[in-house]
């Protein structure tokens, strides 16, 4: 939850002259987002949120970001679109800051998703997959073998003080995971991060997909990992068969799998659940003084790579 | 800005059971309010506030609070409406706090408000006086001159090194204060913290008075001078006279002031500065490991005393 940069209504004003979309009526910092600033914006002619960009996100990958939720709304997704400004731009600079102003969609997150939810988050992941075919731009994924070979580096040292056996755990995965990190199967641009806060429902019906600031271009059936990790797990850290089976499924359904990928996903599984570990580490070992949310806690992850790790077929995550 | 205690959707499910306002299409935390966690809320009936209140709202403050709105509202005050549950309860109970479910009301705070916005805002206070009459209970102001004294005895030890001479300052002027402060004026319910972010504007137009959880019974010219201190300075210090007889006419326009009433708003003026200064003195000197907002300035309010101590009519005010 977040607003690290204050916009008043008059800066609001400024900003609005540069765009088309009306007379503000309701203006609020919305308490989400790690990464950014977000408020509210709801004027005569629709609801919108307005981001300004924080540090993390490097105003390099703005075209790539905004453009993709550009493409991926002309291509039957539901998700965020950056409204252009007057002179035809996705974003401008306030207080210093990019910024932008998206569309904002109606719906709610779930926390528990049910295996319903499952199954209809798992058709969005696949629609994203389709409807990304075609973007123009290109972004590597930064969070990939290599980025996990600089963040267990970093956090190294201090891995075994946040939960025994923390350092060899990592290492161990990681070392494995470099030697048999799958090639060439089918790759285009993915969400990378779709955890259950980044989609949103009306009852049982997914009304759209949010944040996109990790996309990138990496192997779709990674991406489906993430989700399986995200959305599978009970907080117990069991993994509920019922509900992979039901994301799965709708996955396949509107998309086919080749066998190359299933019989990777073990694999697969354990490289996401190593990604968000050691992001979840780096950040719990190197808190921001300035960060309005708490660190999420890396154990999470930890449990979930053990897991992983003892997987030998696609079929035990319900495939 | 502040979400202090975590709602989830099914949270938010369990206690929607209780009402009778429909199914959550929006639900957001918004980052501000410094006192409590606050949600935006839209359903398909209408949008609403979640509020749940944190430590330093007093669960028997909240009949009076919640109550007040609910006077108002029905006596012509745009201000938000607590919504009763389906037992005719103002407030339930969330994950271990009180929380009340408000009309949501459109509009902006402004941070740089002209003239004529004062001339508005002095308007709606007096129509708060007037709709506060008849309202069954009462508040004593916890923040008038003994409440003031014990804030002066917590913070004077360290007050010097706020500021060179503070201690001095407030100590003065809570002894003059404590010798003159006037009695037996036109009293009733007073917002006691009307400042530009508690007013919601379109345009020109009031749309809203909110945030009611320092109103109490005191003195209607209390109220006022609290208005004036907040809305007619300007950033470098001065007092704004152009804006203060805006308010001052706007407040006049829809409520008599006695010749008592004027001829003590240069006591009135300081009392309101002092009371400021203390608590924002307070919080500076104790801030609260868990805010999640910045501690306002206290010297805004040194330098607005340190005028008004040298005031001795209130035509310098713009009456």
């Amino acid at each position: 939850m977040a607003v690290y940069t204050d916009v008043s209504f008059e800066d609001l004003e400024a900003l609005l002259a540069g765009y088309d979309i009306g007379v503000p009526l309701t203006f609020k910092g919305i308490a989400e987002g790690v990464e950014n600033s977000n408020f509210y914006l709801q004027t005569d002619r629709g609801a919108f949120i307005l981001t300004l960009y924080e540090k993390r996100v490097k105003r390099d990958d703005l075209p790539f970001f905004l453009g993709l939720m550009e493409h991926l709304a002309a291509h039957g997704l539901s998700c965020p679109q950056p409204v252009r400004d007057k002179d035809g731009r996705h974003s401008t600079m306030l207080k210093g800051r990019a910024a932008a102003i998206l569309s904002f969609l109606t719906g709610i997150s779930l926390r528990r998703p049910d295996a319903g939810h499952c199954h209809a988050a798992g058709e969005a992941l696949a629609q994203l997959h389709g409807a990304g075919a075609g973007f123009a731009l290109t972004r590597p994924n930064a969070l990939s073998v290599t980025g996990w070979h600089e963040l267990a580096a970093a956090t190294m040292r201090e891995a075994d003080a946040v939960q025994a056996g923390l350092g060899a755990l990592i290492g161990d995965n990681l070392a494995a995971l470099e030697k048999n990190w799958p090639k060439g199967l089918p790759s285009g641009v993915i969400h990378a991060d779709l955890f259950p806060d980044n989609v949103l429902f009306m009852g049982d019906r997914v009304s759209g997909v949010i944040d996109f600031y990790f996309a990138c271009n990496d192997m779709f059936a990674y991406d489906l990992a993430v989700l399986l990790n995200s959305w599978c797990f009970e907080n117990d850290g069991a993994y509920n068969i019922t509900k992979g089976k039901a994301a799965i499924a709708g996955y396949r359904a509107q998309r086919a799998m080749s066998e190359a990928e299933v019989s990777a996903m073990p694999l697969l599984m354990r490289g996401a659940a190593l990604r968000f570990l050691l992001t979840r580490l780096y950040d719990w070992l190197n808190p921001d003084p300035n960060a309005l949310v708490r660190p999420k806690d890396p154990r999470e992850y930890s449990r979930k790579l053990r897991f992983h790790a003892a997987v030998t077929h696609a079929g035990e995550y319900g495939f």
